[in-house]
């Protein structure tokens, strides 16, 4: 039951108290985050890690004042790929096809039928597409805190354009996509704290459908992606 | 070190053997993407159960023949809204408010901050944020499938909009965001179980930046999240 405990135990931390989260303990969030799954593999975003005040103290003109930006110990913010193209698939295709010890050109069928689909997708989706993975990753992270008794509060609250030009992540081809600031509840000053956690019950979260559900459909797909196995 | 241990466990699973997932272990993980974090704690998806194997030949039809979709115990279906208006987050925050013993009109200044930057987004823009939401239930579903010590394999490989239509999602203004088939390993048939897992170096993933890295921006936000406390 330890990662339902967790679960239970979080909550979007509202004021913090300043206090610092030891190395170890970061690291271990960090981690957690690294090892996330992402689509094909292909991690395409990056973790930023602030605990510069001055930083924080910019970063929170532009997050709506929120006092966790201050008040934490360090500011974690995910930036994510802006959009696909051959050479970044083929760079990380490359680096894993080394690390497994297959040619590079192992994955290239794969590689363009991906960049096929994505470019078909246009550029809106493809941000929307790589910032999604990174959310994957958010939420290992939000885990990670929780089973070491880290506080923190998932955000979308900022200018995301605003953070990518203080941050200067639009040259690199990146955007600021969610943020996470770490630390330690001040529960005196915390109006959530003690309120209690809303979610929809089992029952308006959970559908079981079988085949007496589902509708007739036509179309069916002729890929088969059983043809990309590294073999 | 129990999520870590847990995330380097997990892979992708290329190959399942048909073993049933016991009742309790599924349910551990329906409820850790049930407790999942979302954007203003509007839990803007629902999950989906289907263990039936006729409905589950004929999703595979539309997942690019993944075998897993069959060989799986349960596949798991997340489905975001497919937009944002006003009586949607009217019942969650009403929902909230009853669970927490304040009038309903507690969050109203917030609601219609939040109508009106969805609305300036547009349609698609809010199809995608609904669906980013999904993505930490899905990543927390991971990762209590990995602690169940359950396989799992995280697909976006389908035709969304013939999953939709298969069940029937879109009336109910719901969009299929992303599978998971539920199960146990056929390491035989497995190409990917014994390959190394590939993830960025911690250099190459973390960047640490201090306000000596950050440029000049002009522009800050009037608009104050403290002011929308449930006080």
């Amino acid at each position: 039951m330890a990662l339902l405990n967790d679960l239970h135990w979080r909550y979007a931390t509202k004021k913090m108290n300043g206090q610092v989260v030891p190395q170890d303990k970061l690291d271990y969030i960090l981690e957690a985050a690294r090892l996330a799954p992402s689509s094909s593999g292909l991690q395409q975003y990056k973790l930023i890690v602030i605990s510069d005040r001055a930083l924080l103290e910019k970063i929170r003109t532009i997050a709506y004042n929120q006092s966790q930006i201050t008040e934490c110990s360090h500011l974690l913010i995910w930036a994510a790929w802006d959009g696909y193209n051959e050479d970044r698939i083929s760079e990380r295709f490359n680096e894993m096809m080394d690390l497994r010890g297959l040619p590079h050109g192992t994955m290239d069928a794969y590689k363009n039928t991906i960049l096929e689909l994505y470019k078909n997708a246009g550029p809106d989706w493809q941000a929307h597409h790589a910032a999604k993975q990174s959310y994957i990753s958010f939420g290992l992270a939000i885990a990670a805190a929780a089973e070491q008794k880290v506080d923190a509060t998932p955000m979308e609250g900022f200018l995301a354009d605003q953070l990518d030009e203080l941050l200067s992540l639009r040259k690199d081809g990146y955007r600021s996509t969610v943020i996470l600031p770490l630390g330690y509840r001040e529960e005196a000053g915390d109006w959530l704290v003690n309120m209690k956690k809303f979610r929809l019950s089992k029952d308006e979260f959970i559908t079981e459908m079988t085949l007496a559900d589902a509708a007739d459909i036509k179309g069916t797909v002729s890929l088969d992606l059983n043809d990309f196995a590294q073999k």
